[in-house]
């Protein structure tokens, strides 16, 4: 593949940030698309634009034919969809359905990476639950069930990624991720919040609540893994057929063996606090807690190996935020 | 549910044609909308509209808060959407969301029941194949891998169709139709041509070609059966749940069987050439043949009771294109 350019959308994101910074020690030609302005310390040489993913105008301009490569991580997340029925549709649906426009009247067909969502996966339906010592067990091929917007728009984009790919507009392919953890900054409104924040408020010495079973799994990745298993996904040169929904790798972890890795870095575990909140248990109980994924494992993408390891890892990559570490 | 109006979208098609037919018959509020002007012989006493289902500024005059049901039919069929992609995304997928759009804004929820397709099955997933003496089988929950434009964006339709029944815009009945035999008409480019061809050519007293293995299973419905299931699942009251997508319940046959009973109804079968074309073939054999429906036969769908009943419920419903039986 030649070199060409590579464009990121959703560029000033969490995770299109991390790549951008990632990747800009690769690449000099990055083009980095979000609807928000540049960041106040932004990726060095890259190129900023500032619009909306799903404007066909702005598209013919950013998506050019030496754009070779498409980071498609653009997306109003899931509390936004379900609050803005219209918005989740236009940022989730429309931009990915603008960039395959425009790369079918290009006729270059780029390779796209497109983060999509265990959100895809509703509850299991009752006829393919498989027990496994009492675990409810996901696969790849396990039919997805949306029970949210957010989780329906990210299986129509990549329903229509699967058909971009087969009539060779792009050369596509979609990958489920796992809820990311340890995510740096502040609390959010999203139920997979106190993921992070059991991790995150302690190592600056402030309070935390988990709202779960303490024994309740969760599908996790670290922001490192993910990065690396979207450039894994942007290198692999074999890969066949119109599927291209791949659900990525994840770590089954629980609340209580997080808290026990933040005790064994030297955190203060005893800044949990264990109060269950039935309505985030009712959405997180939803979520699958064990996913095996063959097809992802054939293809070579990545794992986390403990939670102690990205327990670790947020520490480096946050040194500022983790204030009482050092301290105690 | 109070009587109101009632919409069919594609309604001058040979489906939706035939459904105002049957329902004009016992409402007088029929709303007909097209692309296509009103046929010369048009349904009596109904509205008929001309313009584009996917063009929101004419909905706004069309879905009223007193239409209550919406048979959403209109749609650009399989070869169509392969040759056109971006028309076959106005008519399969803007078509329905401008109508959930719309149903959203009224805030009144109709009932809405949308004409999705078996073509939303691909090949089946190599994991989930169960042989049943050699058949290859499919159940609802098979997962959908769609292998055409078509499926893809009937699928993305049912998606959308079962978010918004969740969000409480529409009341949504998504029917996943078999092949529909014996269609009026003349051949069309269709792979499905022949099924109906095997029958009505040879009824005209010429020829017709079947193109597949005399013995491969085929999945079918009547025109009629087709119309008694749409207006059945527009009937039911007590669907619960935000999956909305059913697979009705076809006929399994094959061409063998087909002429079979052209034969014991006295036409020709003579004038039926086995010539097999492996280009049809590779289309034919990646339909699903067998299909097992327990979803819709726990909600009272109907289903064909033999070829021979099929065949001669076109003979009746289309004695004008029955030329050479009555001669025989």
């Amino acid at each position: 593949m030649d070199d060409g350019k590579v464009l990121i959308t959703g560029a000033c994101g969490f995770l299109g940030n991390l790549l951008a910074t990632h990747l800009a020690l690769y690449h000099r030609n990055l083009i980095l698309l979000d609807h928000s302005p540049p960041p106040s310390n932004p990726v060095p040489d890259a190129e900023y634009v500032t619009g909306d993913v799903a404007d066909a105008k702005l598209l013919e301009s950013v998506i050019t034919a030496d754009v070779h490569r498409i980071y498609h991580l653009a997306a109003l997340a899931s509390s936004g969809s379900e609050a803005n029925y219209e918005l989740g549709l236009r940022a989730n649906v429309d931009g990915t359905r603008a960039i395959i426009k425009r790369c079918k009247d290009m006729g270059h067909c780029p390779r796209l990476v497109f983060s999509s969502s265990v959100a895809v996966y509703g509850p299991l339906p009752a006829s393919i639950v498989e027990g496994v010592d009492g675990e409810t067990k996901f696969t790849d091929t396990t039919t997805a069930f949306p029970q949210s917007s957010y989780g329906t728009q990210k299986l129509i984009s990549e329903l229509l990624i699967n058909d971009a790919t087969r009539r060779g507009f792009v050369d596509g392919r979609c990958l489920r991720l796992p809820t990311i953890v340890v995510r740096p900054g502040s609390p959010n409104t999203a139920a997979s919040s106190f993921c992070s924040s059991i991790i995150r408020e302690p190592l600056k010495g402030e309070t935390a609540v988990c709202p779960v079973d303490p024994s309740w799994p969760l599908f996790m990745q670290s922001p490192r893994t993910v990065v690396r298993n979207l450039t894994h996904a942007m290198s692999i040169e074999s890969l066949k057929g119109n599927e291209r929904a791949i659900t990525l790798p994840g770590f089954t972890t629980t609340p209580k063996e997080m808290v026990e890795a933040l005790g064994e870095v030297g955190g203060d575990t005893k800044l949990v606090i264990w109060e269950r909140d039935p309505v985030i248990e009712k959405i997180v109980y939803s979520w699958p807690g064990f996913v095996d994924t063959p097809f992802a494992n054939s293809l070579g993408f990545h794992v986390d190996k403990s939670m102690k390891d990205i327990v670790t890892a947020y520490i480096e990559d946050n040194k500022t935020d983790v204030k009482r570490l050092n301290a105690k």
